[in-house]
């Protein structure tokens, strides 16, 4: 990680921060952390070397902005802009996360973190004095790349995650999250439901790469989202007979490779079956996973989306039948655990009405995207903004972010913060 | 990993040798060294700390039998019993490997090593004295797991690998060959060809596990090898377009993994199509690899065996072509390459009827299974043992060995070697 003192120039700033700091060079200083060569983009795990870089990079920018800045039990970093009162209560608060899923973009997570640092430099530069306090959190895990739960953070601080459950989680290597966590000098003890620190908040703005079209269509840059589809992930192990890839006869076969393709398709068919409905095979581990090896078990995972979360149920009910049929076929047999589910989210209305106001120009867009957004809303008025993605492509090294459109989101981050922080700009 | 001292009670041992190292004692004292938790049975790749903890463990337990150990520039351990006359001419060769595939079984590789141990006590208690030396070889990466190549050390021993290509294979973690040997105390420069050695050898006897079911159905404990099927390793790589799960239309997808899974299902209904034809798919990797990211590529890795190597090729197009075309359907395209290719090899017929002489009781057998036997078979005579496996199940935690069958393995190689090293039993 370089940490360079200057930064490149930017495209288009307000006067009001030339010679500060852009979105576009805070992503630079971090765009050599967690570099994937093999897969291209970036592969930055929760408790990862990359990671951890990251979370140190951002502490070390926060407090140079004199935020007061500290890790909560569950992992969750805090950067505080307190009132002069001192009192943290109904605060606005803003952020993302760090974590990418593997081989992904740039801007998913980071974008968020970068524009909140680079708002609070827009504030203070406007000599703006909030009424309440502001905090920026960074949450761990969001993407569930290592312990297959997304929003991990989020959804302990909120108590909707089970603090047994979180330990017992195991990385792709079988490692627990518990024993990762403590390696990493958290203690596993104290993760879990955090009410004291919801309590503080008085709202959640999480800004976020759009992850479609939406905003290339509408031809702008930022946008008000409206709602989160609602998602979950579901296990399916299929078993059969492992056994020589040279001396068993094909007739003699019972393969969980093959009852696990024609699977795979079957999903796509299944879910073209239901309107608006969005199925996906992303990761699929054949076990052992040799060449010349015929696996004895398939685990794969399927990520499912839909609008009505009846809908989601009966998808993935009518996969899980048609599983267990296939694998029949093969002389396999099919099991299908729920990782996860997260119901649809409606963004609270009266602060996406706020929103609008101050930002006239921008559109609302509803996301298919989980986000801890979607987690928090269920405890306070949360909302989120948009930054056009001029590929349309997301959780891929393809993911794009001009820097044009990253300073104007972190000016529209700005200026929606200055609204709800209801403070004013003071002679400096 | 433990070394007893005294080995557990045989259930058949000649008395020849009582007290003696058995073939399961000596597998019970590596019984530990690389358990796969996740997978089951053991994971022992080249250059593991698992394997390099058999390497040290076989190098000790040839020393102290008066061996004289060395380790090739290849990574061939030769253990030496030589004549009074010390000339290392027109050896007699045995041994095998000890490296695995992930979540193999016990006695894949680590049979013949320790049976060819027990047949030097065999030798050793009987007061024999070879009149021509003999060398017991280990040989890395056998199952080609880690580097992909199997038989990586017989093929580089023989020539019949090039060094470079070697030097630059690389590992799932995108390590080169020449790295990781480095790392491992091995020069990668000295690698390749190796005639000096290959021409002290007079022949090569390579005991080995049963791969199949022949002696279940012959009710024999121990047979010698006929032929070795003629097999490849081919990679297909799917290329589509890597997205978000949840905001990416079904509709608008070029997703490999359905491609993946359609030529899978393709693969089995092609191989089916030529008589006594195997083909496998074990290995599937799709890049990323998240749950919740459409995969931009997925690779495959494809093993293919016939008895002849004409309808070998003629599969391996068919299965091209036809992912080609599967390809094309989802927007993909796809790319075959070949990873290794043996052709069908005959063991020679002279040493095959010396061992049916000098084990009469011993059926014949064909193996669908690739050895570095059948790689030295063009450059020396060679044969094969093969010992009952009674689950006929292998690469996998069920293949097994019953503990006479071991020991009934290990005098089989003892009588065979006591009779093609030409020696004289003395009095002692």
């Amino acid at each position: 990680m370089s940490l360079p003192q200057t930064a490149p120039a930017p495209p288009a700033v307000p006067a009001e921060t030339a010679g500060a700091p852009t979105v576009a060079g805070l992503l630079k200083e971090i765009s050599d952390v967690g570099r994937d060569r093999t897969r291209g983009g970036y592969s930055r795990p929760v408790f990862s070397t990359a990671e951890t870089d990251l979370r140190i990079w951002f502490i070390e920018r926060a407090t140079r902005r004199g935020l007061d800045v500290h890790t909560d039990a569950n992992g969750i970093i805090w950067a505080w802009w307190d009132t002069a009162a001192g009192v943290r209560k109904d605060a606005v608060a803003t952020g993302s996360h760090l974590d990418s899923v593997p081989g992904g973009g740039e801007y998913d997570g980071p974008l968020g973190v970068a524009s909140a640092l680079v708002a609070v430099d827009l504030l203070k530069a406007r000599n703006f004095r909030p009424r309440r306090p502001l905090a920026i959190a960074v949450f761990p895990e969001e993407e569930g790349s290592r312990f297959g739960i997304a929003c991990l953070g989020s959804r302990l601080l909120t108590g909707e995650l089970d603090p047994n459950k979180a330990r017992n989680l195991r990385d792709p290597d079988g490692n627990t999250y518990a024993d990762v966590a403590a390696a990493n000098g958290q203690d596993p003890r104290f993760i879990g439901a955090d009410y004291k620190a919801l309590q503080q908040l008085g709202l959640f703005v999480e800004l976020h790469v759009e992850q479609g079209r939406g905003l290339i269509d509408l031809d702008q840059p930022v946008a008000v989202g409206s709602s989160i589809l609602g998602h979950g992930r579901w296990k399916l192990a299929i078993s059969g007979e492992g056994n020589h890839a040279g001396t068993t006869l094909m007739q003699d076969r019972r393969d969980p490779m093959i009852a696990a393709a024609k699977v795979v398709v079957g999903i796509r068919e299944t879910a073209r079956k239901y309107r608006d409905a969005r199925a996906t095979v992303g990761r699929l581990q054949p076990v052992p996973g040799g060449t010349n090896v015929i696996a004895s078990r398939v685990d794969l995972w399927i990520d499912v989306r839909h609008p009505e979360d009846s809908v989601t149920a009966a998808l993935v009910e009518a996969i899980g039948l048609n599983a267990q049929v296939l694998a029949a076929e093969e002389g396999c047999s099919a099991a299908l655990t729920r990782e996860s589910l997260s119901p649809t989210v409606q963004f609270d209305d009266g602060l996406r009405d706020r929103l609008q106001q101050l930002l006239p120009a921008a559109p609302v867009l509803a996301t298919g995207a989980g986000h801890d957004a979607g987690v928090l809303a269920a405890h306070l008025p949360t909302a989120m903004l948009f930054v056009r993605n001029p590929t349309g492509i997301s959780h891929s090294p393809d993911e794009l972010v001009e820097d044009r459109d990253a300073e104007a989101g972190a000016l529209a981050l700005a200026d929606s913060l200055a609204g709800l922080l209801g403070g004013a700009r003071t002679v400096g």
